[in-house]
């Protein structure tokens, strides 16, 4: 396929960057927004984030060679369980690709209307954000030096998953794949679960009867910490229901762990404070270098 | 009191950001530094951060008019225990304080010796720090827009609570009080906890079967999360020893509210979860509002 016609339904910041990244460096032929409010639309247009838009799904569905589902994780469930059977009347239905936080629930989506994975749908989810959201925020280098992870399934076509992975390249991203399960495993680890961390942080020192005193003594360390909770709460409902079970069991395997920290500290083990403050150092040390040298700050 | 001798016990970077501050501007007469490393101390005169030094721990304490205890937490006690007995000889005792993350734990400690506070002897806390530490990393600015909390008893002198007070208000930084008890709780729930939890996440990652994965794929949010971790082992073991009482309550508070939190995501209690995750994104964006105008980033 030559260039082909890149359709994004649901144009925010994830979408409008990728379509914006898919325009400046001529991967895409042309890039079709569509989405609910026009004026998001309009806007995009006017931004040069895509080529034109519609608000008719059928004809964004129909004029696709490849379809990204950029809507937020619940929503992305719903466009799927639309969209599929009518992309099961095309010849040749455009190759399907997404961004959401959690990919069982989409695959589970997937498999209840069509019975399996098609072999055109090959989920995705680029490891990249930004604190703004909406299509104004859209930037063609959001993606560039980041991972986005690709969880392609025995079924699929070996050219479709070739497809995203050359489209995603184009953005400077580094394409990895991983199952579908492994990444749902390792994003409730790393980023699912500090998130709830934090709500519960700040939500139990808000309700506490001297929650003025905790937030005016608070200092940089509690402000990065918490940072995370300052994240769209509507956004992050939908990913903790969407990627329930590994959550749960990473919020368990923690709990266990804060446990034993807990009975070291009753028990005045200093020893083992030690050791354990000393092995995350370590590793969050590590990871920071990490990232440091993938060209993203890390202090 | 014209311009006071004011010793420091204990030359790292609070320790030597404090004398550099009051050298500077003028408060003290002189700044004299003592420690076990003479290299330190040495390099103390040559920054310009004290105006001399003594390895001698009984002629430093009888130079002071203001003496500061600058070591960490734990042996902060122990620096109390050794020369709480020399001063009780002299006929006019200096003010003495500190500037330890715990509190309690030094009161206990002057206690033991003493029988009561001594009324001399006015505790606090800045809140304050840099990832770097040592007294190369001594910064006259750093308590500049920043909290400093005393915590003063019943018993103490009241010019003593106010020369301390001045001393800290010439530095730039705001003087609050408050109790030994409130400090403890305040402290545990905004920056101990915090650490706790990070430490207890990173562990619980590095420890798991695909840690190399885990850390792979973390991102920025992950990175800010777990800055914390990153602390210094040592001081976050003394000072989880010495808050233990307010820690271990801190924790068990933490604990209930996420037990509840993960009881509404395994039920699939969406509104829970939106109220919860609000409440909490209210709290800290108007945290991070407080810190901004205060003149401290955040973002």
């Amino acid at each position: 396929m030559a260039q082909p016609t890149v359709v994004v339904l649901g144009l925010g910041l994830i979408g409008g960057s990728l379509a914006a990244a898919l325009r400046a460096n001529g991967f895409a032929a042309s890039c079709i927004g569509w989405g609910h409010r026009e004026a998001s639309l309009r806007r995009g247009v006017e931004l040069g984030v895509i080529d034109r838009y519609t608000l008719d799904l059928d004809e964004a569905v129909d004029a696709a060679d490849i379809l990204v589902i950029a809507t937020p994780t619940l929503i992305a469930e719903e466009m799927l369980e639309r969209i599929l059977p009518r992309l099961l009347e095309r010849a040749q239905p455009p190759v399907i690709t997404d961004v959401a936080s959690v990919k069982g629930s989409l695959q589970r989506a997937a498999e209840r209307v069509w019975g399996a994975m098609p072999p055109r749908l090959v989920l995705g989810h680029p490891i990249a954000g930004s604190e703004r959201s909406g299509v104004d925020a859209a930037n063609a280098a959001l993606f560039a030096k980041h991972r986005v992870i690709l969880t392609p399934v025995a079924g699929n076509e070996p050219t479709a998953v070739e497809l995203v992975s050359a489209m995603w390249a184009s953005t400077g991203a580094e394409v990895v794949e991983m199952t579908v399960a492994e990444h749902d495993r390792v994003l409730a680890a790393t980023s699912h679960l500090p998130h709830v961390l934090a709500y519960a942080l700040v939500d139990a020192l808000a309700r506490s009867d001297a929650s003025d005193d905790v937030f005016r003594f608070a200092a940089g360390g509690f402000r990065d910490f918490t940072r995370i909770a300052s994240s769209d709460p509507v956004m992050w409902r939908d990913i903790a229901i969407a990627n329930r079970p590994a959550l749960l069991q990473s919020i368990d395997l923690f709990s266990a762990h804060l446990e034993e920290l807990r009975a070291a500290i009753e028990a005045g083990e200093g020893d083992t404070l030690l050791q354990t403050f000393s092995r995350a150092k370590a590793a969050r040390d590590e990871f920071a270098a990490l990232l440091a040298a993938r060209g993203q700050t890390a202090t």
